[in-house]
């Protein structure tokens, strides 16, 4: 079965699916993206998503190249004709085509990529009950990552970094040694039933799926504290869990060789998840 | 007359140049650039700008996706099929096109473009003789600025704010005051017979006109000085200049509405471009 990608404007099949190479996202990183988790069918935290992409276009003083209306037309054509069940959406805006300039070009239009990536039925399911392995990684982005742009390679490094450690996820870490947020993911410890992960700035992401974790918090009788938190704080946490679209919410078992808590699932991960799910925005 | 480009392994009207949605030049910044002047048919600086291409191939544990004696063909091909006199070669390579993952993929074949410009036959003489304004911005690029990768929308965005605000470059301004380089060129400014420029870290791309410039100083009876530079520093400075491939040696003669000097292109500016254009290597 072939997959359709949405290109500019047309449905198209993924291996025909092609941009210019002056495109100034292929040249400049120029541009911004969302990634949709879907789940039975079904956008999650739709909303959330399509709010951050149009504050990431206006930070970047571009312009959605449809109607703001489109967009769920057009993610769930890709869904029905990719025959997604499980799986996640890929959105991505570039400033557009124009002849190599670092300033701005006067007449380009925004491109628009829209790409499905099916996932097996159980995937966010296992995502949850694996457990992952962190590696502390230096952050080395630039600083504004509250913009969700396509200027990904130092944490496409910490990530690959990771990986050769045997890690599945990499936090990085501050000039001061504290954590910002995971390569792909904000990151979160308990520690004797606070909940601390780091407060929004320009050194993370506002992670959707942290919005919706946070509201969903109401349900559960725990403390949210909003702070910086370094080694010393992860060394004393009972568990600890990253989230983002396609993880949700996934628990960490081990940092740095570190293991947390009893180096098992825990308890309150699961509830954070399970109340996450319950409350999740549908569409 | 079409414009002609290189792109793995063809050649093809620039108009008709694609590369895969799902290469990650185009998702995730993944990949490294060169970009060569063209001055009468000539490519100059090559050697150094190669050997600087490896270098950031290896960082960023790339391969060549061809061998390094072919490069010199092909840029010499694209040269005499776009009839170039005067112009700029860009060339990009990047990790290839893979299913979207922060990791490295594992059987990804790297992608080569090869895109040239044509020029005005005066333009890099008239390049020198007008003088540019210069705006300060800060610097918000990642920590490893040496490698010459696609990571590029914070110096677009420095270089569209200078360009909102009348000025031809933006000078980046580090967290303690101090000047690191150009958005696309390095930062010189010449005090009472001291030619001062930031010395090579990972905080600027070891220019390649930037070290020619420095091995043709020999010639002048001029100290050179690497170490940071402020503000304070640009307000006591006789001269200031940028280098750059494209802009080769390039005064500057205001930054942020502070008049360099007379205000006028300097004496010692020329004589660091003519020992520069003497001294250059040309393929």
């Amino acid at each position: 079965m072939s997959r359709i990608a949405y290109v500019n404007g047309s449905y198209c099949d993924l291996i025909r699916a092609y941009t210019h190479v002056e495109d100034r996202g292929y040249q400049f990183a120029d541009g911004v993206y969302e990634v949709f988790a879907v789940i039975d069918k079904h956008i999650i935290d739709y909303d959330g998503h399509i709010e951050r992409l149009y504050r990431s276009l206006g930070e970047l003083k571009m312009k959605s190249p449809i109607n703001k209306k489109s967009y769920i037309f057009h993610i769930r054509n890709i869904i029905k004709k990719n025959y997604l069940h499980n799986g996640t959406i890929y959105l991505q805006i570039t400033r557009g085509v124009a002849s190599r300039d670092f300033k701005f070009p006067k007449n380009s239009k925004e491109s628009l990529v829209i790409i499905a990536k099916n996932l097996p039925l159980d995937y966010f399911s296992q995502q949850f009950d694996r457990g992952i392995n962190v590696k502390l990684v230096k952050d080395l982005r630039w600083k504004r990552v509250d913009i969700k742009t396509l200027n990904l390679l130092p944490p496409v490094l910490a990530k690959q970094l990771a990986y050769e450690n045997n890690c599945e996820e990499a936090w990085l870490v501050d000039d001061e040694g504290y954590i910002t947020e995971g390569s792909s993911s904000n990151a979160w410890i308990l520690c004797k039933r606070q909940l601390i992960t780091r407060p929004i700035s320009n050194s993370i992401l506002n992670g959707i799926t942290r919005k919706s974790l946070i509201k969903a918090l109401d349900k559960i009788n725990i403390k949210l504290v909003e702070k910086k938190f370094n080694i010393h704080d992860i060394k004393k946490a009972d568990e600890a869990f990253i989230t983002s679209a396609t993880q949700l919410v996934t628990p960490v078992i081990k940092i740095d060789n570190f293991k947390i808590g009893s180096g098992q699932i825990g308890p309150m991960s699961r509830k954070f998840r399970n109340a996450y799910m319950e409350a999740v925005q549908l569409s």
